[in-house]
């Protein structure tokens, strides 16, 4: 598996722009294929992803994808209904395809009448703009971005020669179960739309399900998965697998990173749990954690609250059997060990501060009462994920 | 019913002090009667807990109350344990009654070993000066405070003269099912332990574990009621209930009003949803969500974050059918009405303007779905949350 640059324009085939002008944003995705799509579990489900799954059902494929930053057609009623579908038949008029090929995706403020005349009045200079070479790309990772400080993109080559790249969106409202996140994913694989509903399944859960920025679920998060066929390869599907879980957590991380006011990474490593429902549930709850979250960002190896979010996590936990290290890849410092404290010497106060200072922080907890494993990541919470998040308004 | 002052010390027979030099502070509390304790739900349970439900299982009453702030006893293994029996042990001595009668609660930083050598040197001070004088009940509460910036206490007269008071401290790691969160209530009622037990469990269940400040569950939250029987009353269960409870979310609101960094109580009232356990996951989601709280911190009536947070609650949620105002008791502001969006005009931003600039914010959520209602309470997410949890140290 070789990294790639270009993130969805790699992949053969695959054609996109986007503008972001003002609030507003419009990108646009060309490619063919059989597709997949993940949705909020979200209750309060916004407009685009019922016209976007609509057409999943219907067909189990797509041929291209529109979306818009800026406002989230959620919570607008039979009207933003309306609109969404308005969004997929602008853009089918232009490409000349079915609208119910067409998936439609909007990230931004909740609950405010969307603007299609602005899309409809952008829609020629994005369409016209179409490309596959990396600008394409990179316009409209951009196009879709809403407090995300950075555009997100990932892309891999497999042994095969199969290509699988992504782009994603999110930095607040991000939470296991989705946030509000966009991702598009594409492969020039030739694979059928179950099958790829499976991978893409197995793969959320173990990247995008596994990010945490505040605990809030969005309304509008989607992950949409679409494989060209164009590179002529059936993959083998553990290969496959592999490539796109790959592509995954490189997006999902990049998400934690880039978490509203983050200062850095914080990636939760839990190991020896009883179930993987259990090692997840301590991961995302280290990470979910506001005391945690806050020590973080003080560079305060406060491992007291790593300990006390594992025992509320609603796992199996046994206090005595406990192991905890944090880590930064290169360094690591162990601080409990089978529930004994280690006490800090001078030689580990100083891996500790050069660990806490560090922009990615590996907690690694080792439970012991069990063989599953899971990692989830997140970010540190600072002063500024108050302050974009108090004056940010609907 | 009758709001008293004088919070444990307004109750006929209980006596109390507390000292709080420094960093470490010492409460005890005295009056002997059948007992009942409600325990953090934490699998990581500090060892004062432990000493204290044995106590109680073996004898269904209590003697004494021992508290310290300033180290949580918690994560101590074995010899935290010892380190708790040896408190419960101090205390019996001085008072001449059974170890085993005593009541031991502790909060503060995990991991580290109790100084019991502190309280042995300290407890004198405090059993010399216990008093039933109101300055008793303030001492006590202030003693037991960590990032607490006010000592928390409520007291009732009942109809039949029955007194029930408390005092209570938690600011940080607050959450459904006790968060750091020490509560000792007492009655001069004749009550047995096991309708002590279930009217505590009750009161609980719609008081502390309603009130959320960070989400994170502690290691050491407990709630004590003694009845010392004083009055030679026995009460009407109804409404001891009825007053217990009201004590009870006293307390719990000066808590979550006392949140740390908050600027601002928020209080969510749900109602119509199809069960009380949903009611509950509603109004818990919306007071817990980063995004609700750091609204409210920027005065900003973000009804489209509360909608999201009802839709991620687990809850049954129709969105078409949802309303929400909100309110300062006073004033009130419908922002939707059965999933339609309410137009601002002139008269209600001027209402919302005032609703979010009072100490109290009210979210009014009718779910319309069915027929059942819960409160929860919370505070605002503020700088000063970040800079107390990012500079507290382990």
């Amino acid at each position: 598996m070789k990294v790639m640059d270009g993130g969805i324009c790699s992949v053969k085939g695959v054609r996109s722009y986007g503008i972001k002008p003002g609030k507003m944003g419009l990108a646009v995705i060309v490619a063919e294929g059989n597709a997949a799509g993940v949705f909020t579990r979200n209750k309060v489900i916004a407009a685009p992803l019922i016209v976007t799954r609509d057409a999943l059902e219907k067909n189990g494929k797509l041929a291209a994808i529109i979306a818009n930053s800026g406002n989230a057609n959620a919570f607008t009623g039979e009207e933003g209904l309306a609109d969404a579908r308005e969004m997929a038949s602008i853009l089918a008029g232009k490409l000349g395809v079915d609208s119910d090929l067409i998936g439609v995706a909007s990230t931004g403020v909740i609950g405010r009448k969307l603007d299609v005349g602005w899309i409809d009045d952008n829609i020629d200079e994005v369409v016209c703009s179409l490309t596959s070479s990396p600008q394409g790309n990179s316009k409209a990772a951009r196009a879709i971005m809403t407090t995300d400080t950075v555009p997100k993109m990932a892309a891999v080559e497999l042994s095969s020669g199969i290509c699988i790249g992504g782009i994603a969106k999110g930095s607040g409202m991000i939470e296991p179960n989705m946030g509000t996140m966009l991702g598009f994913v594409y492969t020039d694989a030739e694979v059928d739309s179950d099958v790829l509903d499976s991978c893409l399944k197995k793969a959320v859960d173990k990247t995008f399900n596994m990010i945490v920025v505040d605990g809030d679920t969005s309304t509008n998060d989607m992950v949409l998965l679409t494989a060209t066929g164009a590179s002529e390869v059936r993959p083998d599907i553990d290969e496959f697998q592999q490539g796109l879980e790959s592509i995954l957590t490189d997006l999902a991380k990049q998400i934690a990173k880039d978490g509203e006011g983050a200062t850095r990474l914080i990636e939760a490593q839990v190991r020896g749990a009883v179930s993987l429902e259990d090692a997840r549930l301590v991961a995302k709850a280290i990470v979910r954690s506001p005391l945690v979250k806050s020590a973080i960002f003080g560079k305060d190896p406060n491992w007291g609250r790593v300990v006390a979010a594992a025992g509320y996590s609603g796992a199996d936990v046994d206090q005595t059997k406990i192991s905890l290290a944090f880590s930064n890849g290169s360094d690591s410092a162990v601080l409990v060990d089978n529930g004994k404290i280690i006490s800090e010497d001078i030689e580990m106060l100083g891996k500790l501060s050069s660990i806490m200072g560090s922009p990615e922080v590996i907690i690694r907890v080792n439970l012991d009462v069990g063989d599953s494993s899971a990692t989830a990541w997140g970010c540190d919470l600072t002063y500024d994920y108050v302050r974009i998040n108090a004056e940010y308004t609907t």
